[in-house]
Protein backbone atom coordinates (compact mmCIF):
# COMPACT_ATOMS: atom_id res chain seq x y z
CA UNK A 1 0.00 0.00 0.00
CA UNK A 2 1.44 3.22 -0.88
CA UNK A 3 2.33 5.49 2.18
CA UNK A 4 1.60 8.99 2.54
CA UNK A 5 3.25 11.79 4.86
CA UNK A 6 1.33 14.75 5.83
CA UNK A 7 2.23 17.60 7.64
CA UNK A 8 -0.94 19.11 9.66
CA UNK A 9 -2.02 22.37 11.35
CA UNK A 10 -4.64 21.85 13.98
CA UNK A 11 -6.47 24.50 16.27
CA UNK A 12 -6.37 21.19 19.29
CA UNK A 13 -9.13 23.45 21.59
CA UNK A 14 -11.94 21.45 21.23
CA UNK A 15 -10.05 17.76 20.73
CA UNK A 16 -9.28 15.19 23.44
CA UNK A 17 -5.61 15.78 21.77
CA UNK A 18 -4.43 13.41 18.87
CA UNK A 19 -5.48 9.92 20.44
CA UNK A 20 -8.70 8.59 20.14
CA UNK A 21 -10.87 7.68 22.83
CA UNK A 22 -14.19 7.06 24.38
CA UNK A 23 -14.56 10.55 25.74
CA UNK A 24 -14.53 12.85 22.86
CA UNK A 25 -13.66 13.89 19.60
CA UNK A 26 -9.69 13.27 18.68
CA UNK A 27 -7.37 14.67 16.05
CA UNK A 28 -6.76 11.48 14.88
CA UNK A 29 -10.21 9.83 14.93
CA UNK A 30 -11.43 13.42 12.49
CA UNK A 31 -8.52 12.75 10.18
CA UNK A 32 -9.18 8.80 10.05
CA UNK A 33 -12.74 9.60 9.44
CA UNK A 34 -11.73 11.89 6.09
CA UNK A 35 -9.33 9.15 5.11
CA UNK A 36 -11.81 6.37 4.76
CA UNK A 37 -13.60 8.29 1.81
CA UNK A 38 -10.13 7.80 0.21
CA UNK A 39 -10.07 4.19 0.99
CA UNK A 40 -13.00 2.59 -0.46
CA UNK A 41 -14.87 2.94 2.65
CA UNK A 42 -12.22 0.22 4.38
CA UNK A 43 -10.37 0.88 7.66
CA UNK A 44 -7.24 3.21 7.88
CA UNK A 45 -4.48 3.42 10.25
CA UNK A 46 -2.61 6.96 11.09
CA UNK A 47 0.77 6.67 12.70
CA UNK A 48 2.30 10.46 14.39
CA UNK A 49 5.45 12.03 15.22
CA UNK A 50 3.99 13.32 18.33
CA UNK A 51 0.72 12.64 20.39
CA UNK A 52 -0.85 15.80 21.53
CA UNK A 53 -2.44 16.17 24.71
CA UNK A 54 -5.73 18.00 24.41
CA UNK A 55 -6.21 21.57 23.85
CA UNK A 56 -2.63 21.38 22.59
CA UNK A 57 -2.34 22.92 18.63
CA UNK A 58 0.21 21.65 16.18
CA UNK A 59 1.35 23.85 13.56
CA UNK A 60 3.65 21.55 11.86
CA UNK A 61 2.35 18.29 12.91
CA UNK A 62 3.49 15.35 10.71
CA UNK A 63 1.44 12.20 10.38
CA UNK A 64 1.74 8.87 7.97
CA UNK A 65 -1.23 7.19 6.18
CA UNK A 66 -1.30 4.19 4.05
CA UNK A 67 -4.31 4.51 1.19
CA UNK A 68 -5.11 1.20 -0.43
CA UNK A 69 -5.01 2.65 -4.18
CA UNK A 70 -2.22 5.61 -5.12
CA UNK A 71 -3.15 9.01 -5.39
CA UNK A 72 -1.21 12.53 -6.44
CA UNK A 73 -0.31 14.31 -3.20
CA UNK A 74 -2.02 17.28 -4.20
CA UNK A 75 -5.58 15.05 -4.72
CA UNK A 76 -5.00 13.60 -1.69
CA UNK A 77 -4.59 17.03 0.04
CA UNK A 78 -7.77 18.47 -1.43
CA UNK A 79 -9.65 15.84 -0.60
CA UNK A 80 -8.57 15.18 2.59
CA UNK A 81 -9.51 18.62 3.42
CA UNK A 82 -12.53 18.51 1.65
CA UNK A 83 -13.78 15.79 4.41
CA UNK A 84 -11.99 17.09 6.99
CA UNK A 85 -14.55 20.12 7.31
CA UNK A 86 -15.73 21.84 9.41
CA UNK A 87 -13.13 20.80 11.98
CA UNK A 88 -10.06 23.32 12.27
CA UNK A 89 -7.50 20.42 11.23
CA UNK A 90 -5.96 20.93 7.89
CA UNK A 91 -3.12 19.01 5.44
CA UNK A 92 -1.11 21.80 4.91
CA UNK A 93 0.98 19.12 2.55
CA UNK A 94 1.42 15.56 1.57
CA UNK A 95 3.67 13.60 -0.15
CA UNK A 96 4.62 10.00 -1.04
CA UNK A 97 6.96 8.41 1.10
CA UNK A 98 8.83 4.99 1.14
CA UNK A 99 7.16 2.24 2.73
CA UNK A 100 9.47 1.59 5.70
CA UNK A 101 9.73 5.27 6.30
CA UNK A 102 7.69 5.72 9.94
CA UNK A 103 6.54 9.53 10.81
CA UNK A 104 7.17 8.40 14.96
CA UNK A 105 10.38 6.72 14.24
CA UNK A 106 11.93 8.34 11.41
CA UNK A 107 11.71 11.86 13.79
CA UNK A 108 15.19 12.87 14.75
CA UNK A 109 13.63 15.88 16.80
CA UNK A 110 10.17 17.70 17.63
CA UNK A 111 10.39 21.41 18.16
CA UNK A 112 7.25 22.98 20.39
CA UNK A 113 6.34 26.40 20.96
CA UNK A 114 4.66 27.47 24.77
CA UNK A 115 3.35 31.32 24.39
CA UNK A 116 2.47 33.18 27.70
CA UNK A 117 0.53 36.51 27.06
CA UNK A 118 1.62 38.44 29.84
CA UNK A 119 -0.02 41.48 30.68
CA UNK A 120 -3.11 42.14 32.78
CA UNK A 121 -5.91 42.26 30.07
CA UNK A 122 -6.93 38.50 29.28
CA UNK A 123 -6.62 37.31 25.40
CA UNK A 124 -9.48 38.33 22.55
CA UNK A 125 -7.57 37.40 19.62
CA UNK A 126 -5.51 35.00 21.05
CA UNK A 127 -8.02 33.20 23.37
CA UNK A 128 -7.60 29.40 23.41
CA UNK A 129 -3.50 29.86 21.83
CA UNK A 130 -2.02 31.61 25.16
CA UNK A 131 -1.76 30.98 28.66
CA UNK A 132 -2.81 34.43 30.42
CA UNK A 133 -0.01 35.51 33.15
CA UNK A 134 -1.26 38.79 34.21
CA UNK A 135 1.64 39.81 36.67
CA UNK A 136 5.32 40.77 34.94
CA UNK A 137 7.31 37.94 34.55
CA UNK A 138 11.33 38.23 33.85
CA UNK A 139 11.71 36.80 30.76
CA UNK A 140 15.26 36.76 31.17
CA UNK A 141 15.76 34.97 34.12
CA UNK A 142 13.37 32.64 32.75
CA UNK A 143 15.63 32.07 29.68
CA UNK A 144 18.75 31.60 32.10
CA UNK A 145 17.22 29.43 34.17
CA UNK A 146 16.19 27.36 31.42
CA UNK A 147 19.70 26.73 30.80
CA UNK A 148 20.36 24.22 33.74
CA UNK A 149 17.32 21.95 31.51
CA UNK A 150 19.53 21.80 28.64
CA UNK A 151 21.42 18.75 27.62
CA UNK A 152 21.06 14.77 28.88
CA UNK A 153 18.70 14.45 31.94
CA UNK A 154 16.89 12.45 34.09
CA UNK A 155 13.37 14.49 33.77
CA UNK A 156 11.89 12.39 36.34
CA UNK A 157 10.65 15.95 37.78
CA UNK A 158 9.01 17.26 34.68
CA UNK A 159 7.39 13.77 33.72
CA UNK A 160 3.81 13.21 34.45
CA UNK A 161 2.94 10.75 36.72
CA UNK A 162 1.19 8.43 33.71
CA UNK A 163 4.03 8.59 31.48
CA UNK A 164 4.72 5.14 29.31
CA UNK A 165 8.48 5.88 28.64
CA UNK A 166 10.93 3.42 29.36
CA UNK A 167 13.26 5.80 30.42
CA UNK A 168 13.32 9.53 32.20
CA UNK A 169 16.60 10.27 30.10
CA UNK A 170 15.52 12.67 27.44
CA UNK A 171 18.33 15.15 25.81
CA UNK A 172 17.07 19.09 25.77
CA UNK A 173 18.64 20.52 22.41
CA UNK A 174 17.32 24.02 23.09
CA UNK A 175 15.14 25.48 25.38
CA UNK A 176 14.61 29.29 24.76
CA UNK A 177 12.03 32.19 26.59
CA UNK A 178 11.90 35.47 24.21
CA UNK A 179 9.66 38.28 24.55
CA UNK A 180 8.28 40.64 22.00
CA UNK A 181 6.00 43.31 23.70
CA UNK A 182 2.88 41.21 25.53
CA UNK A 183 4.14 37.55 24.66
CA UNK A 184 6.84 35.59 26.08
CA UNK A 185 7.77 32.41 23.46
CA UNK A 186 9.30 29.75 24.60
CA UNK A 187 10.98 27.43 22.59
CA UNK A 188 11.96 23.56 23.28
CA UNK A 189 13.27 21.22 21.11
CA UNK A 190 14.57 17.51 21.68
CA UNK A 191 14.86 14.00 20.06
CA UNK A 192 11.58 13.42 22.26
CA UNK A 193 9.78 14.39 25.15
CA UNK A 194 8.39 12.80 28.26
CA UNK A 195 4.97 13.40 28.99
CA UNK A 196 3.76 16.90 30.11
CA UNK A 197 8.00 17.86 29.84
CA UNK A 198 7.71 20.93 27.77
CA UNK A 199 4.48 22.06 30.02
CA UNK A 200 6.05 21.18 33.60
CA UNK A 201 9.12 22.74 32.39
CA UNK A 202 6.94 26.01 31.18
CA UNK A 203 4.94 26.00 34.67
CA UNK A 204 8.44 25.46 36.56
CA UNK A 205 10.21 28.92 34.24
CA UNK A 206 7.40 30.91 35.24
CA UNK A 207 8.18 30.72 38.87
CA UNK A 208 11.48 31.78 38.41
CA UNK A 209 9.84 34.52 36.09
CA UNK A 210 7.24 36.06 39.02
CA UNK A 211 10.57 35.76 41.36
CA UNK A 212 9.28 33.08 43.46
CA UNK A 213 11.65 30.83 42.84
CA UNK A 214 15.36 32.20 42.33
CA UNK A 215 16.99 31.18 38.99
CA UNK A 216 19.08 28.31 40.79
CA UNK A 217 16.42 26.22 42.27
CA UNK A 218 15.53 25.13 38.53
CA UNK A 219 18.52 22.83 38.74
CA UNK A 220 17.88 21.50 41.94
CA UNK A 221 14.77 20.54 40.80
CA UNK A 222 15.92 18.80 37.89
CA UNK A 223 18.62 17.32 40.08
CA UNK A 224 16.18 15.63 43.30
CA UNK A 225 14.55 13.47 39.95
CA UNK A 226 10.92 13.90 41.70
CA UNK A 227 8.16 15.34 40.50
CA UNK A 228 7.48 16.99 43.25
CA UNK A 229 10.15 19.45 43.45
CA UNK A 230 9.36 21.13 40.53
CA UNK A 231 6.55 23.70 39.33
CA UNK A 232 3.38 22.82 38.35
CA UNK A 233 1.75 21.91 34.96
CA UNK A 234 1.46 25.13 32.58
CA UNK A 235 -2.02 25.09 30.84
CA UNK A 236 -2.56 22.98 27.11
CA UNK A 237 -3.68 26.15 25.54
CA UNK A 238 -0.40 27.66 25.30
CA UNK A 239 1.13 24.71 23.55
CA UNK A 240 1.79 24.03 20.00
CA UNK A 241 3.71 21.39 18.06
CA UNK A 242 6.09 23.78 15.99
CA UNK A 243 7.96 21.24 14.10
CA UNK A 244 9.21 17.69 13.58
CA UNK A 245 12.40 16.46 11.86
CA UNK A 246 13.65 14.27 9.84
CA UNK A 247 16.97 12.88 8.23
CA UNK A 248 15.61 14.19 4.89
CA UNK A 249 13.08 16.48 4.66
CA UNK A 250 9.69 14.29 3.23
CA UNK A 251 7.88 17.54 2.25
CA UNK A 252 11.19 18.89 -0.12
CA UNK A 253 10.06 18.18 -3.55
CA UNK B 1 -17.29 64.27 33.97
CA UNK B 2 -13.80 62.70 34.03
CA UNK B 3 -13.02 61.28 30.56
CA UNK B 4 -10.94 58.22 30.00
CA UNK B 5 -8.58 56.66 27.09
CA UNK B 6 -9.37 53.24 26.49
CA UNK B 7 -7.03 50.84 24.38
CA UNK B 8 -8.95 47.56 22.96
CA UNK B 9 -8.41 44.80 21.58
CA UNK B 10 -11.24 42.50 19.55
CA UNK B 11 -11.96 39.39 17.70
CA UNK B 12 -14.19 40.94 15.30
CA UNK B 13 -15.81 37.54 13.97
CA UNK B 14 -19.23 37.62 16.13
CA UNK B 15 -19.92 41.30 16.02
CA UNK B 16 -22.02 43.67 13.62
CA UNK B 17 -18.79 46.09 13.84
CA UNK B 18 -18.35 48.59 15.77
CA UNK B 19 -20.77 50.53 15.63
CA UNK B 20 -24.62 49.81 17.70
CA UNK B 21 -26.88 48.23 14.85
CA UNK B 22 -30.08 46.37 14.93
CA UNK B 23 -29.32 43.67 13.63
CA UNK B 24 -27.12 42.18 16.06
CA UNK B 25 -24.48 42.24 18.74
CA UNK B 26 -21.54 45.52 18.62
CA UNK B 27 -18.31 46.16 20.17
CA UNK B 28 -19.57 49.47 21.66
CA UNK B 29 -22.57 48.10 22.78
CA UNK B 30 -20.76 45.11 24.45
CA UNK B 31 -18.61 48.17 25.90
CA UNK B 32 -21.34 50.10 27.05
CA UNK B 33 -23.46 48.05 28.77
CA UNK B 34 -19.88 46.87 30.36
CA UNK B 35 -19.33 50.28 31.64
CA UNK B 36 -22.96 51.46 32.43
CA UNK B 37 -22.24 49.23 35.68
CA UNK B 38 -19.30 51.19 36.54
CA UNK B 39 -21.82 55.04 36.29
CA UNK B 40 -23.96 54.40 38.69
CA UNK B 41 -26.10 52.88 36.05
CA UNK B 42 -26.36 56.10 34.12
CA UNK B 43 -26.33 55.83 30.47
CA UNK B 44 -22.89 55.91 28.87
CA UNK B 45 -21.16 56.95 25.22
CA UNK B 46 -18.26 56.36 23.56
CA UNK B 47 -15.93 57.76 20.75
CA UNK B 48 -13.90 55.52 18.51
CA UNK B 49 -10.75 56.45 16.82
CA UNK B 50 -12.11 53.65 13.87
CA UNK B 51 -15.23 52.11 13.21
CA UNK B 52 -14.07 49.11 11.97
CA UNK B 53 -17.15 46.77 9.99
CA UNK B 54 -18.78 43.48 10.96
CA UNK B 55 -15.71 40.84 11.25
CA UNK B 56 -13.29 43.42 11.35
CA UNK B 57 -10.68 43.12 14.40
CA UNK B 58 -8.40 45.41 16.39
CA UNK B 59 -5.51 45.14 18.55
CA UNK B 60 -4.77 48.83 18.74
CA UNK B 61 -8.17 50.61 18.57
CA UNK B 62 -8.87 53.68 20.76
CA UNK B 63 -12.25 54.77 22.28
CA UNK B 64 -12.92 57.15 24.84
CA UNK B 65 -15.30 57.03 27.12
CA UNK B 66 -16.89 59.34 29.76
CA UNK B 67 -17.61 58.50 33.40
CA UNK B 68 -19.96 60.53 36.57
CA UNK B 69 -17.37 59.42 39.08
CA UNK B 70 -13.13 59.60 38.98
CA UNK B 71 -11.49 55.64 38.93
CA UNK B 72 -7.86 54.58 39.17
CA UNK B 73 -7.07 53.55 35.29
CA UNK B 74 -5.83 50.18 36.66
CA UNK B 75 -9.48 49.81 38.15
CA UNK B 76 -11.43 50.98 35.45
CA UNK B 77 -9.60 48.44 32.99
CA UNK B 78 -9.96 45.60 35.62
CA UNK B 79 -13.74 46.28 35.98
CA UNK B 80 -14.25 46.66 32.29
CA UNK B 81 -12.85 43.69 31.33
CA UNK B 82 -14.63 41.85 34.38
CA UNK B 83 -18.00 43.02 32.91
CA UNK B 84 -17.30 42.27 29.17
CA UNK B 85 -16.54 38.89 29.49
CA UNK B 86 -17.25 36.43 28.04
CA UNK B 87 -16.99 38.52 24.89
CA UNK B 88 -14.19 39.14 22.56
CA UNK B 89 -13.14 42.47 23.82
CA UNK B 90 -10.33 43.34 26.44
CA UNK B 91 -9.19 47.07 27.56
CA UNK B 92 -5.65 46.27 27.04
CA UNK B 93 -4.94 50.10 29.05
CA UNK B 94 -6.76 52.49 30.54
CA UNK B 95 -5.50 56.36 31.02
CA UNK B 96 -6.99 59.45 32.00
CA UNK B 97 -6.90 62.05 29.58
CA UNK B 98 -8.16 65.47 29.34
CA UNK B 99 -11.45 66.61 28.77
CA UNK B 100 -10.60 68.37 25.52
CA UNK B 101 -9.40 65.32 24.19
CA UNK B 102 -11.21 63.02 21.32
CA UNK B 103 -10.52 59.94 20.34
CA UNK B 104 -11.57 60.35 17.06
CA UNK B 105 -10.41 63.91 15.87
CA UNK B 106 -6.79 63.66 17.92
CA UNK B 107 -6.13 60.95 16.16
CA UNK B 108 -3.45 61.81 13.34
CA UNK B 109 -2.87 58.17 11.81
CA UNK B 110 -4.66 54.88 11.94
CA UNK B 111 -2.46 51.96 11.22
CA UNK B 112 -4.06 48.62 9.64
CA UNK B 113 -2.49 45.41 8.90
CA UNK B 114 -4.25 42.90 6.15
CA UNK B 115 -3.21 39.22 6.19
CA UNK B 116 -3.57 36.70 3.71
CA UNK B 117 -2.80 32.76 4.05
CA UNK B 118 -1.41 32.45 0.55
CA UNK B 119 -1.49 28.09 0.41
CA UNK B 120 -3.87 25.53 -0.60
CA UNK B 121 -4.97 24.23 2.59
CA UNK B 122 -7.21 26.69 4.04
CA UNK B 123 -6.80 28.34 7.76
CA UNK B 124 -6.97 25.84 11.04
CA UNK B 125 -5.23 27.83 13.87
CA UNK B 126 -5.88 31.74 11.79
CA UNK B 127 -9.68 30.60 11.07
CA UNK B 128 -11.52 34.15 11.11
CA UNK B 129 -8.10 35.98 11.12
CA UNK B 130 -7.09 35.81 7.58
CA UNK B 131 -8.26 35.69 3.82
CA UNK B 132 -7.36 32.16 2.15
CA UNK B 133 -5.84 32.37 -1.13
CA UNK B 134 -4.84 29.37 -2.45
CA UNK B 135 -3.21 30.16 -5.50
CA UNK B 136 0.48 31.98 -5.32
CA UNK B 137 0.37 35.38 -5.46
CA UNK B 138 3.54 37.38 -6.02
CA UNK B 139 4.09 39.78 -2.72
CA UNK B 140 6.92 41.44 -4.56
CA UNK B 141 5.10 42.70 -7.54
CA UNK B 142 1.89 43.31 -5.01
CA UNK B 143 4.43 45.87 -3.27
CA UNK B 144 5.92 47.45 -6.07
CA UNK B 145 1.98 47.92 -7.40
CA UNK B 146 1.14 49.39 -4.17
CA UNK B 147 3.67 52.16 -3.97
CA UNK B 148 1.27 53.79 -7.07
CA UNK B 149 -0.94 54.36 -4.28
CA UNK B 150 1.03 56.26 -1.97
CA UNK B 151 0.14 59.96 -1.48
CA UNK B 152 -2.30 62.54 -1.54
CA UNK B 153 -5.32 61.06 -4.50
CA UNK B 154 -8.45 61.52 -5.10
CA UNK B 155 -9.60 57.63 -3.78
CA UNK B 156 -13.21 57.11 -5.15
CA UNK B 157 -11.96 54.22 -7.13
CA UNK B 158 -11.63 52.62 -3.08
CA UNK B 159 -14.41 54.14 -1.90
CA UNK B 160 -17.48 51.78 -0.94
CA UNK B 161 -20.74 53.23 -2.36
CA UNK B 162 -22.39 54.10 1.10
CA UNK B 163 -18.86 56.00 2.55
CA UNK B 164 -19.98 59.36 3.66
CA UNK B 165 -16.89 61.14 4.32
CA UNK B 166 -17.35 65.04 2.76
CA UNK B 167 -14.26 63.88 0.37
CA UNK B 168 -12.59 61.38 -1.41
CA UNK B 169 -9.39 62.77 -0.90
CA UNK B 170 -6.72 61.18 1.21
CA UNK B 171 -3.12 60.89 2.15
CA UNK B 172 -1.77 57.42 1.85
CA UNK B 173 1.34 57.39 4.30
CA UNK B 174 2.50 53.85 3.60
CA UNK B 175 1.12 50.52 1.76
CA UNK B 176 3.61 48.05 2.34
CA UNK B 177 3.09 44.23 0.94
CA UNK B 178 5.48 41.64 2.98
CA UNK B 179 5.79 37.74 2.74
CA UNK B 180 6.40 35.28 5.36
CA UNK B 181 6.27 32.05 4.66
CA UNK B 182 2.88 31.59 3.75
CA UNK B 183 1.79 34.65 5.17
CA UNK B 184 1.19 37.70 3.43
CA UNK B 185 1.23 41.00 5.62
CA UNK B 186 -0.37 44.15 4.12
CA UNK B 187 0.46 47.76 6.17
CA UNK B 188 -1.47 50.53 5.22
CA UNK B 189 -1.59 53.96 7.31
CA UNK B 190 -3.02 57.12 6.68
CA UNK B 191 -4.36 60.36 8.63
CA UNK B 192 -7.80 58.63 7.93
CA UNK B 193 -9.18 56.00 5.54
CA UNK B 194 -12.43 56.06 3.24
CA UNK B 195 -14.91 53.51 3.84
CA UNK B 196 -13.36 49.94 2.73
CA UNK B 197 -10.35 51.39 1.28
CA UNK B 198 -8.20 48.97 2.62
CA UNK B 199 -10.09 45.82 1.65
CA UNK B 200 -10.62 47.61 -2.03
CA UNK B 201 -6.69 48.27 -2.18
CA UNK B 202 -6.10 44.78 -1.22
CA UNK B 203 -8.70 43.41 -3.48
CA UNK B 204 -7.05 45.19 -6.14
CA UNK B 205 -3.04 44.70 -5.19
CA UNK B 206 -4.78 40.61 -5.14
CA UNK B 207 -5.06 40.69 -8.90
CA UNK B 208 -1.81 42.19 -8.90
CA UNK B 209 -0.86 39.44 -6.99
CA UNK B 210 -2.39 36.46 -9.09
CA UNK B 211 -0.76 38.24 -12.56
CA UNK B 212 -4.49 39.10 -13.73
CA UNK B 213 -3.73 42.37 -13.41
CA UNK B 214 -0.16 44.23 -14.75
CA UNK B 215 1.16 46.32 -12.22
CA UNK B 216 0.69 49.23 -13.88
CA UNK B 217 -2.82 49.15 -14.32
CA UNK B 218 -2.98 50.23 -10.41
CA UNK B 219 -2.18 53.76 -10.77
CA UNK B 220 -4.75 53.56 -14.28
CA UNK B 221 -7.37 52.66 -11.82
CA UNK B 222 -6.62 55.13 -9.27
CA UNK B 223 -6.69 57.82 -11.82
CA UNK B 224 -10.47 56.95 -13.13
CA UNK B 225 -11.63 58.01 -9.74
CA UNK B 226 -14.63 55.55 -10.36
CA UNK B 227 -15.11 51.95 -8.35
CA UNK B 228 -15.69 49.49 -11.22
CA UNK B 229 -12.28 50.67 -12.49
CA UNK B 230 -10.51 48.72 -9.38
CA UNK B 231 -10.83 45.60 -8.27
CA UNK B 232 -13.18 43.56 -5.55
CA UNK B 233 -13.46 44.17 -1.59
CA UNK B 234 -11.19 41.84 0.28
CA UNK B 235 -12.95 39.91 3.24
CA UNK B 236 -12.99 41.38 6.16
CA UNK B 237 -11.77 38.49 8.23
CA UNK B 238 -8.19 39.20 7.12
CA UNK B 239 -8.45 43.14 8.73
CA UNK B 240 -7.11 44.60 11.89
CA UNK B 241 -7.10 47.90 12.84
CA UNK B 242 -3.19 47.85 14.71
CA UNK B 243 -2.69 51.34 16.01
CA UNK B 244 -4.00 54.36 16.33
CA UNK B 245 -1.48 57.47 16.91
CA UNK B 246 -2.07 60.54 18.60
CA UNK B 247 0.54 63.38 18.72
CA UNK B 248 1.14 62.72 22.63
CA UNK B 249 0.51 58.91 23.55
CA UNK B 250 -2.22 59.14 25.56
CA UNK B 251 -0.92 56.08 27.47
CA UNK B 252 2.54 56.76 28.00
CA UNK B 253 2.98 56.38 31.47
Amino acid sequence: MPRYALLLEYDGTGFVGWQAQANGISVQSVLEAAAVNLACGGPVATVVAGRTDAGVHASGQVAQLDLPVARAPTTLQGALNFHLRPHPVVVVRAALVDGAWNARFAAISRAYVYRILNRRAPPALLANRVWHVPHALDAGAMHEAAQALRGRHDFSSFRAAGCQADSPLRTLDRLEVNRDGDLLEIHAEARSFLHHQVRNMVGTLKLVGEGRWPRARVAVALAAKDRAQAGPTAPASGLTLHAVRYPSDPFAT
